[in-house]
């Protein structure tokens, strides 16, 4: 399994242009093969601090995520929008256990 | 290294009494032996949905953190505020990779 979890931020002043978009990509992403979770979620200490929570089956689905139309217009919408300090990373491992 | 990511959900009517108490255990955590990371964040389709996502550096700092007062405070603390739904998931992995 492939866990992908960081953060980026967009400039606060673009938040509310950013978040329908943000919902737009992650409903698609979530309807894709091999997706188990796909999320965004705003920091609780600063809303223009965004968290991505990501888990797929395999390093194929993702490739294949990162290569569909709904992630091309999302990487060319948010970079209008003050989108930096992308802090994403790709863990490789089991499903885990609960805790 | 360990990555810890899922999410839990409380009343909507408690968000707001819950945030502050968010922002205390985690930013004593933030201060422990072996936290990469941790963090609280709300989802953007639903702000009763909250984001986990913590870095350790091992098992033995996690455990470590689990005895701690501040956590047994934040335990006791959101109890009371319809805290639900809690999925959150250990993983055992490498540094991982930036993607």
């Amino acid at each position: 399994m492939i866990v992908v979890m960081g953060t980026f931020r967009v400039a606060p002043e673009h938040i509310d242009t950013l978040l329908p978009l943000a919902r737009k990509v992650a409903e698609a992403t979530r309807a894709e093969e091999g997706c188990i979770q796909y999320g965004y979620a705003q920091d609780i200490d600063d809303p223009a601090l965004f968290h991505v929570a990501e888990r797929w089956t395999d390093r194929a689905a993702l490739m294949s995520h990162a290569k569909s139309a709904h992630m091309a217009e999302w990487v060319a919408a948010r970079s209008g929008l003050g989108f930096h300090d992308r802090m994403i990373r790709l863990y490789e491992t089991d499903e885990g256990v609960a805790i």
